[in-house]
């Protein structure tokens, strides 16, 4: 890459070109102000489109040639279906038989099902990959072994990304469990249910040509329209897309860990004694263990105080929609349906309200959901004495996780990570993390099994707290007695080389992932 | 004005600009095709928007300033109020009150209750208006008072004409019977409740800046979000936007005249004979006194057949409601609700589905269900014996009605217009109509109380009615009958100036209107 090296607002070397495009380094939260205007997709017209609506054809090539496709395009494809997904895997399949080269390929995720396409990375049929990389396909990244340099996105970020013509896509393949010949599209229903779609929604609005693919085509009209056949233009009825148990992944277990049950429990005491959690408040959790336990103690207290949530963002699971069921939660705002509870209780639940990256996190429009949320609970592989965190790469400088909602979720009115201090006699809270995934100015209290410690900006949570019966300590000081414990970390051995970039929510570069060296 | 006259496909000599804006004569249906992009909004940033969500300001001249109107600006507005519209009028009581002028206002449609606004486009506030003009404002404009020229689009062609950039809105004023301080905002609660709000979505996405207001300001999250908050600048909380008796007409009554219940049921059977009333067809009709009765006649029929239609495309009213909940048709897709029990309906029952401009009607979209309907049943009033079509001015050549979504609807496949054959002594068969708001090779069937004339293209039709008894002439027939019942009618008194220009569904210019000289 001849790309020169600049350094950003937190200190990162960064390139400002990637993949032969111009590249803006992280300018500092809300710092960097767009002039520019959104991505104008070409003027349809109803002419080219049949007069019926049946936009059907009889299978995935025959509407990858007519989208046009040809080397060098960009395609798009969406994580819904999780580590269930056969669609990807197919499409792939038949672009190398259909003997197109050097595809960028935008996922908003990939899962370890997809190590699959290894072999059309080696072969050069994908150039490189601008999306997150949860397992193989971030390994094989990390060693090098990509043409292009990866981009991580976070789910705002993609939106942001797509909106902005940041990444101008081509073609968009669009895999929903319930669709019609028009293009009109859910995932509420079918075997291939993914609960909602909303990770593909920018991309049916801004790609040249979009197709939905589908293992249970219904007729015109396929209700609710969560993405809509108006910006549609090829239909594919296929024999299976996704495989159920895969597409619902087993993260919807409360832990069982004595640990990460104390982890769980000192957080909802932070909530509690802060007055967060409140008449009406609002909050976020993920699916992990963690925090599913955290909403499990965020119930109990809402029972003992008599009060409940104004909304829950979700993922949803089953945990969350006992709580919408028992009344604890007025609405849950869905972004990602975890589990088949989730599923039925957004199909037949007005309250179960489905999302998209668009209204929840996109960050270059006016305003998002992110900031209105009273606390949020989130994970890291790492975090650093200034409250920088990591969530993309591990310790030994592999990139093995997508960047979800985390980075968006900082926005929220409070951000809490609660995190074991280490993990296999390696310190989680370190002097500097390997990647920054996040500024340290918007997370704001560290949960750890050997203390707490709150942002020194957060000067608000410091004076309620006084008198507390709660661990509080500093960053610093946990950082030490974690080295006390396992010895300081050694860094990782990285190569000079840029394999792949970190992009923050407003489409500048907060970091990069380095070559690990073998 | 300094326009050329060009004679486009319809023979209809149209300007080649208007209002300084350069225009393309109608070339035919289907045959006009864009090449450019959508208008694309300036990027916005989270970072210029109140972190909390809340984007409420004092009042509507807050909000205005702040979306720093002046002079020559342009202002939509949207007409799901009706006749029960107060908002438009004190948003152009505020505009005078600031003292700014020449406002080009871009209503979805205009109605008798903003007679009040005649002061304005008098004292130059208002420059002109894009838009229907149903009854007062239509008058004042076909007697040539308005300061610009006229330009009335259909639903979908306003639709269109946001998207494509024809008309770009600096300022939308979107009211809501139900809203949040973020501006999610929609129809279906409050005193205000108009059922959906689709006719403000193009604003709500394409303007530069956007203003929510409404009776009925409710804690985050307005669900559903008819209108996406994302999209919106400002948020105004108001006494009163609007006169529920008046929002909700009284165009739900079916009609009780027997002429017109005999137009009606010659309709359906009509429908019947030819087999479009089948298993899982679709159907719109309007919510006029004869297409209520229409509907009633097919609930009849697909009673008797024990048949169900797949949906019906609405305005809706209770007596589609009914149909619904009787399940004779599967889904309502509603784009206006007429009356209480649709707001209702539409309000409780999933298969009663909003939809918008942009999914039912937009031209410039990639197919929109307008096609998909089996058959729809509209008014008109005048048709000629090329079967064109006049909805906008009367014989009189006065402009006293909107487009709505009739000329998008003429894409059905099969298109019924029941007409009596004359009204208060003049023919409503004519050798030329006076303005073609729809070209007539769309047009399949005129149904009057003295024959059915079928469009010589529909062979198929002709051919599915031979040897019935239905009483089938030619439209030529029909023209001569009315002759000489009422005499040939006289041709308004025209002046050469033109007032307001009618577009197609794809932008171009279908026709013009003149001044009445009075």
């Amino acid at each position: 890459m001849s790309a020169k090296l600049i350094k950003n607002a937190l200190g990162r070397m960064v390139p400002d070109e990637i993949n032969g495009q111009k590249q803006v380094p992280f300018k500092g939260v809300g710092k960097y102000r767009p002039t520019g205007r959104k991505h104008a997709p070409k003027i349809a017209s109803c002419a080219d489109y049949p007069e019926d609506g049946n936009k059907q054809v009889k299978n995935l090539e025959e509407a990858l040639k007519k989208c046009g496709l040809k080397d060098g395009m960009t395609i798009s494809t969406h994580h819904h279906f999780r580590n269930g997904d056969l669609l990807a895997n197919m499409l792939f399949d038949t672009v190398k038989k259909m003997g197109v080269k050097n595809i960028r390929w935008v996922p908003s995720a990939s899962f370890p099902c997809h190590e699959h396409l290894l072999q059309y990375l080696e072969d050069g049929t994908i150039h490189h990959i601008e999306g997150s990389m949860n397992g193989p396909l971030g390994r094989f990244t990390s060693l090098g072994k990509m043409r292009g340099t990866g981009i991580l996105r976070s789910h705002g970020g993609r939106y942001q990304g797509i909106q902005d013509g940041d990444v101008e896509i081509d073609i968009a393949l669009i895999g929903a469990g319930c669709a019609d010949s028009f293009g009109n599209a859910n995932g509420l229903y079918g075997d291939s249910a993914t609960g909602l779609l909303g990770f593909a929604l920018a991309d049916s609005q801004y790609a040249d040509k979009v197709i939905v693919a589908t293992d249970n085509m219904v007729e015109f009209p396929c209700i609710p329209w969560q993405i809509q056949g108006n910006y549609v233009d090829y239909t594919v009825e296929m024999d299976k897309i996704g495989i159920p148990e895969k597409i619902i992944s087993g993260t919807t277990r409360i832990t069982k860990s004595p640990d990460r049950l104390y982890l769980a429990e000192l957080t909802a005491k932070f909530c509690e004694q802060t007055g967060i959690i409140h008449e009406g408040f609002s909050f976020q959790s993920g699916a992990g263990g963690t925090s599913l336990a955290v909403g499990e103690y965020f119930a109990n207290i809402m029972r003992k105080k008599g009060i409940k949530a104004r909304f829950a963002r979700g993922g949803s699971n089953k945990y969350l929609v006992n709580m919408l069921e028992e009344g604890l939660v007025d609405y849950i705002l869905d972004g990602q349906t975890f589990d088949l509870e989730g599923v039925r209780s957004m199909r037949d639940n007005p309250s179960h309200v489905w999302t998209s990256p668009f209204t929840s996190y996109n960050y270059h429009g006016k305003g998002n959901f992110a900031g209105i949320v009273d606390v949020v609970v989130l994970g890291a592989t790492e975090v650093d004495v200034n409250f920088n965190a990591n969530v993309v790469t591990h310790s030994d400088g592999y990139l093995l996780h997508g960047l979800g909602g985390w980075q968006n979720c900082l926005f929220s009115k409070t951000v809490v990570l609660p995190l074991p201090l280490f993990r296999d006699r390696i310190p989680v809270v370190v002097d500097e993390v390997t990647t920054i995934s996040g500024p340290g100015e918007l997370i704001d209290v560290v949960v750890t099994e050997r203390g707490i410690a709150i942002n020194p900006r957060r000067k608000d949570l410091i004076e309620k707290l006084k008198g507390s019966d709660l661990p509080i300590r500093s960053i610093q000081d946990l950082k030490e007695e974690a080295e006390q414990i396992c010895g300081k970390p050694k860094k990782p051995e990285l190569a000079d080389d840029i394999v792949a970039a970190i992009k923050w929510v407003d489409g500048t570069i907060i970091d990069v992932v380095r070559r690990v060296k073998e």
